[in-house]
């Protein structure tokens, strides 16, 4: 066993990745309490410490893993979520320095690539995601068609929510959720055009039903994907079982019946068929 | 081949379909770039330019399937649709001069009926609506019915809610959807109808109750649906081997019993019946 | 047949029924234009008459169905309600005149129960109301208990929202619907009380919660039952077929062989077991 | 029997806790009456009495099960259940003094534990809880993150909503009910921040598709067991008079072939091995 295949069987033994997962949950009470004004002006420069600890250790284990697997490293998924949510810490700071300062703490759902039953779930959500494409593009549709028809019709009386294409996808997307559709947005568009609700009842009327419409869909494939799993392991076996032994059933019949052969020739042919049927 | 089929060939064909989209998607952009003041500013002349060159090749793709295939143009729906859209650009534009301009944008959505995935999801969201017809009357009664007794009662009071029909309908509405129906609407009502709960908490719950089971209705049909499609798929072809083998052994067994010709006799009303209810 | 037998077969016949549809649907029309003042200065008395008018038909057909049934016809629930929602208009209007006038439209409702369709929907809603009534009764209870508590703790403080435990189960409801629950309740009770949200998240969960698990109950209700009408739709027919045939081709075999009884002793006994389980 | 299992008897048998049921009915009217101001100044020792005399009675009660059970009382949760919204009245009321006054009012849930019907709907609510144990971690965890962030960015220019992590908590779950989301929180947070829609509807896209996979998960979940409790009733006796039958035509075929003595013994091997899958 080479050095490589060694440290191989180190970093993705159980050992290491439990090791792991302690330091991401450690890492993940650090990360919350550098959020408390009072813990960082007594403890500042400690907690920070133990933070870059932290991210060391990541560091450290991902680099082992790239030596280990080489390029094969970067065709599981979940490596490459690893690699992207602690090489973040590393992105040069400019002015963005406070939002990729609080990206790094999107390392915490490394928690969800170590533990094996929040992976399934992760990966149930995203083998859901292929079938509801169709209805997405469609939604992308839909909102790009009202939000153009918006902009053009209600920009110039209402630029704070419809001034451009951007505002108008926003207060659509706000008024899809139905929060404050009509109190904070219709009825003051009403004001102005007496018509409005000819636009936007249709759209709450069209992307509801097209949300409900995905939410049917998930149920009827996930039922259909359960009732196949479970198909094939109850039914399949007595299914076999009964046409085996009607099969059996029919040759022992056909066996016991040689001497007289000319008796019902009628029947040769269907015989013949139905043996060719089984073969 | 005479030139009429070819037009049809030619315009139904692959080709001008993929060219036909590429335009939609072109127009999609300048639409939106039309919505930016300053993008209208800088190079107006030249986006409506190009948007009446695609309104152009829209119209020549249309009269060319008019003219390919006459009167049974106007028998698939998809093609009414796009003839629709297409044609709203040449309405004449008097005083809503503005929303016919924004209508025109409506032309994007023959990115549905050029692409036989999202034809196919549309087509599944209309065949679920005559399923659904009992439910809306219902639903329309059920507002109609209620927009007339708020009308009634609260109109006097609150003019700008339930002033007229139309008024209690959409305000109605608002509250279906739970926008602001306590804090924005109800409240309000209750100061000086403080009864008025008794109106507005059972309207909710009976709409609520009404769309829950609209949802329900779809899921099971839904449910239904796939479940009969794989049946005959998959339980069909094993019932049919059951169905067969048990015919198979029948015969056998007549076949089997030829030394006393009574008793071959005596099954042969059996064999027929059985004949017959297989045929 | 005597007068009696006559007035039923009149008065349940679909030609005075398709009468009272139109009625039903003329007074529709004339109620909704009640509602408009303008109609109402221009044409007032003539819109009351010919409303009075509708009643007076719905009187005579209630009056000829009362005749004909006699105390029968109060075991159909839907002759009750159509006597009821007619009956409404005889009440004597005092200082709740208005109210009373206007639940006079729900005579419109009779639409419901003169359109077989509409009646099977609504029959549908009914029938699941039983399956849910635990549901029902665990959320009386949550909210009583949660009212009580929110009336103790929060009643002095707020008294417009928990002033009284009916103001408290508004409230409540409110929350329930998610209509302003944190801006317009939960955050200014927090400037009072500011672990209010120990109780109020909580109780939002636990309500989802039960609400969720109503629909999922109803869900799978709906589905079983009609998994249960197309099994003995389909499957039914089909398993009495195999099982039909395979009793016959058993009974076959056991008439074939009777020459040598003596042969094979063991299987008799389980021959005679098999034949008893047939009977 | 001793005095333990008689006390045992009496205490869990019908009369006690149909008297128990009374108890907590009539107590639950007097809880509801202390929370009327009026109700309180005219009769409030009598009312505190009464409620007094309903505690008595379940202490009693607890004390009995408690001497009869000893030690296996607290095997069940429906009597820790008991023990706890009884046992909550004798704690000492300090500053806290109202809330334990108004914890009081949980004993009125007993009526779940003493009602066999409303006992089971909520242990059917309990056992969907650990199939979605995975989900809920993977929500807390979603939180978790998106709180730590919302505190970084936010926390400085929006102390109230984001000023803490509890505060982001907070916030973040009235966004996931969608209250308020856009007109009360994200566009006054996008006056500062324009770009925090980044932030926020990929927070709401992520919580609700969450969401929407617990349901289909719990509505799956439902309609399997379902599904395999009707299986087995159903298909199970079909099933199993379909090899019942088989094996008898298979015995049948075996007994009439006796002439040749070896066509016998050959099929004795099948016969043999068909009884043996059979046990």
């Amino acid at each position: 066993m080479d050095f490589r295949a060694r440290v191989d069987a180190w970093v993705f033994g159980p050992r290491v990745q439990g090791l792991i997962t302690v330091v991401i949950i450690f890492n993940a009470v650090i990360l919350g309490v550098e959020t408390s004004a009072r813990a960082m002006a007594q403890a500042g420069p400690m907690i920070l410490l133990l933070d870059s600890l932290c991210l060391a250790i990541f560091t450290v284990e991902m680099l082992a893993k790239l030596y280990a697997r080489r390029l094969t490293f970067f065709r599981n998924g979940w490596n490459l979520f690893d690699l992207l949510v602690v090489g973040v810490a590393y992105l040069p700071a400019g002015q963005g320095f406070s939002v990729l300062r609080a990206l790094r703490v999107l390392r915490l759902l490394r928690i969800v690539s170590v533990t094996p039953r929040l992976r399934r779930v992760v990966e149930g959500f995203l083998d859901a995601v292929p079938g509801m494409a169709s209805v997405f593009l469609l939604m992308g549709l839909i909102f790009y068609v009202f939000a153009v028809i918006a902009t053009k019709l209600f920009g110039a009386a209402f630029p704070e929510w419809f001034g451009t294409l951007g505002d108008s996808a926003y207060s659509l997307f706000q008024i899809m959720t139905l929060e404050s559709w009509s109190m904070g947005i219709v009825r003051p568009v009403m004001q102005v055009y007496p018509q409005a609700w000819l636009f936007f009842v249709p759209f709450i009327l069209i992307t509801t039903f097209t949300v409900m419409n995905l939410v049917v869909g998930l149920i009827v494939n996930s039922m259909q994907d359960a009732h196949h799993a479970e198909e094939n392991e109850m039914t399949g076996a007595y299914r076999d079982e009964v046409l085996a032994r009607l099969k059996a059933i029919e040759e022992a019949l056909v066996q016991q019946a040689p001497s007289d052969r000319q008796t019902c020739n009628g029947n040769q042919a269907a015989d013949q068929s139905s043996r060719a049927r089984q073969d």
